[in-house]
């Protein structure tokens, strides 16, 4: 529910009206809208009935949120971007697409670098690396771990591109915290609601990937499990569901992105490489999440996929990297939306 | 299996080795390749184990297909365009991106008017409607039948616009002939062998839908069905699959685009009107299609959504598809592909 | 929308409420129900929007169908049970289970009379076996066609057993009513509405099989499709769906079967053979079938599996279908349903 | 990798060998087979092409594991039962079927012993009832926590009833250790590899249900996570995957029962609350799941399910309750599987 207040009621008059509805057993948040100041009023749905004898102040704007999420519908920020406050803060959700790209998982420090030098020379602004590896086998490489975190931390500093790794465990994000930008959540920890919890405490931006059999509505209310903590800035990352086919590894549901748009004013970023699955196949598809309007993509990239310890089939080189974005950019401006920058000058050089 | 003889080996070499073959129980056909010729052969896969007792003629390339079907197959045609020999010849498949637009059902010849006009105004060459609907109730409008193909014929005769509609049963091909020039199979059909059969003994491309749980090995057998029969004109159409989101009507299944590209030589469409299920998801699905690499769309365009007679609420008003029909060539532009033609001088002018 | 009528209203009113009903556009039945009538009324939902305006006859009780399918809806005929008018009338639906087995395709007579011995031994009461095949590629085996259909007459003639085999296309029906009890309408067809319309017509039941992605609400309306046609006698077969499970064939949707017998009064099938997908699997799912209240069993048996034309793979032997026809009498018994009777005294023998 | 080695030869022997491969990076168990004993190795895959060079033995058999798990194979122990080492031990896996029944959320102490009272009845032998809560919404009511579990342990002290609840985190584990004899991890869960590792680490058997869209390999490589790291006890339970019925709240996979019961020498479970979502439905879930060959049940009950604060709908009656465990004796005994027990003396009255 939001409670939009005449321009001439200040934050006390907020402050008395959050008071009573918290009373009431919900929660408010206050928002800034135009000159006046709105109050946002979340909680569970039984509680609502009780706000019916409520009285709110004369001309006050009462509007329902009749999804089951409310933080993160947006309506409750319709213009709303997002900054990821890197060595060099990025914003999203302005209408430009945000290009991150990297390895699988971070397997030593210069295939890493020369992952970066990839994602610069493309014009993209994140790395992302994994350190924490989630594999459906015991037996599989799982990532080199806090060694990993070393090195993502290591290049953040040599190039200033933000750092999106995986978490796996609230018990890693404080040793995260120093090298991470972005603490995204795989799909198989999207309903881990103790995770998300304990991400909802931190002030660092999340990525949250749709669980392989998620609905639209599950994934926005597991950003909510975040939201409703206290952390605002959730990234939302379709990377493909699964169906029946086999020839693709998992079928992106490129609809999904299109109802993100209208549902929330959370960024909604693509996972092409996991839906692809094959690196021949990985540009068409993120071609058609730029059409499709998502805010950023997330690409895997290899110096040399063939000999990745993780999901080298569907890795791109840098080279192809490079030209999938030159790609987007003229597929952005001929959609009239901000283009990713052609060129980046990186902070300092990588080998 | 491809046989590619020499330059110098003839029509009566190759007409040798096909009678020899089809002995074995398989099919041939011949088609140009350069300036010699290339024998196609096809059958039953446990036949082509006694080919290998076979001697070919000297520097003839034998090349196996390893897929299941061998007439859809890329190898077999690698840069066949398609003509849709209508009023107005079509060419499908030759980079640009050709656009279908009109009514789920046609419910009269003024409403098909203005559905043409729509068409042509956005640059489409197509018109698509159905006469005979196939639906989920037997109580629900079935679409007028023979009356609506004669109006389908004469808005036709009006504007020069192709005609694609839908075909149930084998008994109505005759009366559909006369003013049809593109046979849709819908998804519900799309293994419907005996359809299947008949529509490839016609001369008359056939629009194949992708079934709604279908495999994309699946949709490429049953054109093989048509194919073998020895109609040669298939487009395929990804309309969407049936998975868990409940959000939009079917989950369109953008990667199915990029692996049909490279699966098969036949045009590949997009329906992102019975994908998105909602007028308002429709154009980003349709932009989504065409940045993956599709070769046409079609497109549910009414002259007044709300009182159609079925699927009003996925269907595009004029102006949103002369929008839409905008924003794609934009999209083509950018990608370096021969966009559809922005204007259309009909055959005569429609009210 | 059912209308049961006070016992002193006699066939005559119950005609007089038809015919007005009839000008409104819905459709009709008289149904016996107790010692008096009750009148169905069917058609296009929008139209009983038009009913309210109606007067029924003092004391009658009108029931709305909330379904979209009325015909079919257990309201509609609670107790009622079916009856295949084969050489010996087999009921359906009474709380027995019938049993139905036999090969994919119809391969010759000695097999076929050896299969059917089988399902004598085994208690069973039908033999299936395909004359006609759909095959997702042109290439492989589509069965004996005509001459299959006088096989499966003659073994009729000789054992007694009720002849199940699938129709592709209406046009086979006239050549098949000579030898065959019940239609099946295949999994790929089951949204063929023109086939479905053509056996509405003949006086024959009609065993339709539930599509790999289809709803249970689909193929009621499928079997609606059917009975509102005319033709009282449909048996639904629920066969596995496709999800994304690979170590079996389809995934047996067991919860459908409990679905089914609270929504209809038709009776219910299950095949365990394309759920399964490999013989090994087949008696656990057709003992979970049994457990969950279907009406009867379809079961693919082959004399000797490993030399089938098709479907060989998940074909029992003749031993595996008796021992597994003792274990469905044991739970029968235990569930206290009448048990499929254990021993069958043929006609005449087979070899 | 299994190497039976001769009964003449001696753990010595074993140890030796156990070092030679634990050399190469590989991991060893030692198991008694027979008379002898077998040493068992897992590990990562591309670690076993280095064994070939291996010399073993004389006379030991090596036996591959085509399989990627390992300790889980059905090869790896085959007529393994298992103990739940509660207040009376239960053994699993033995021809019985246990039945574990109780509440979705502990609610209050007099609802637990109400509902422990009607497993008592019922004849089962496990309490299961939430107390840490997973919910899609962050709003909805997620449990009682720390209150939750002294009553389960307080009603495990008064009936002897095994406890079954679930964990969301690796910091709840010690504070449950005290009243919990069996840790359920959630669908949602199932790839919580973090969470795997930590319940690989403790000596109490775990009770993991299958992911919504996860694979039968993909829930056994999730038990492998567990047992590789030492816990011996890994409870398999099938709950329906999400596939696109809505009439029911998942789809049973029946065939992943008879799957796993071949693949793995682990009891399988199965919930029938959760995939049938509606009361009058489980009943034939949980009957088709003992015909399919599962080793035990788990079913939601509560004493006034109209009262429940989640997953009511779903939930028992107690009398419901005990006429289902009557349906499954008789099936159980027309199985020849022994029956769980009529009637259960409890250690202590229930209220």
């Amino acid at each position: 529910m939001l409670v939009t207040l005449p321009p001439d009621c200040g934050e006390s008059d907020c402050d008395e009206m959050r008071e009573q509805l918290e009373v009431l057993g919900l929660h408010t948040r206050l928002m800034r809208a135009g000159r006046g100041w709105t109050v946002v009023c979340y909680g569970d749905p039984d509680l609502f009935a009780r706000v019916k004898q409520f009285t709110f102040p004369a001309g006050a704007i009462v509007t329902a949120v009749p999804q089951p999420y409310v933080l993160c519908a947006r309506a409750c920020a319709p213009d709303r971007a997002m900054i990821v406050p890197g060595p060099r803060p990025i914003t999203l959700g302005d209408g430009g697409i945000a290009l991150a790209g990297g390895p699988c998982s971070v397997e030593g420090l210069q295939m890493l670098r020369e992952s970066a030098a990839a994602v610069i020379a493309a014009g993209g602004t994140m790395l992302r690396g994994g350190a924490f590896k989630p594999r459906t086998s015991p037996y599989a490489f799982a990532g080199l771990g806090a060694a990993a975190l070393e090195m993502l931390g290591e290049v953040r500093r040599e190039t200033g591109l933000a750092i999106v790794t995986e978490v796996l465990d609230a018990r890693q994000i404080d040793a995260m915290i120093p090298h991470v930008d972005v603490f995204q959540v795989g799909a198989r920890n999207m309903q881990n609601f103790s995770l998300l919890a304990e991400l909802g405490r931190i002030r660092r931006p999340v990525l949250l990937k749709r669980g392989a059999s998620a609905t639209i509505e599950e994934l926005l209310l597991s950003a909510e499990h975040i939201l409703s903590r206290g952390n605002t800035d959730v990234i939302l990352c379709e990377r493909g569901v699964r169906a029946h086919e086999t020839l693709t590894r998992n079928t992106l549901d490129i609809g999904a992105v299109a109802v993100l748009k209208q549902e929330t004013h959370l960024p909604v970023f693509v996972d092409p490489s996991h839906a692809a699955g094959r690196a021949d196949l990985v540009a068409a598809h993120a071609l058609a999440a730029v059409a499709a309007g998502c805010d950023g993509l997330l690409v895997e990239v290899h110096p040399r996929p063939g000999e990745a310890l993780s999901d080298g089939k569907q890795s791109l080189t840098p080279d192809a990297f490079i030209d999938l974005a030159a790609q987007l950019r003229s597929i952005a401006a001929a959609l009239g939306r901000t283009s990713a920058p052609a060129a980046h000058q990186p902070a300092q050089r990588v080998a």
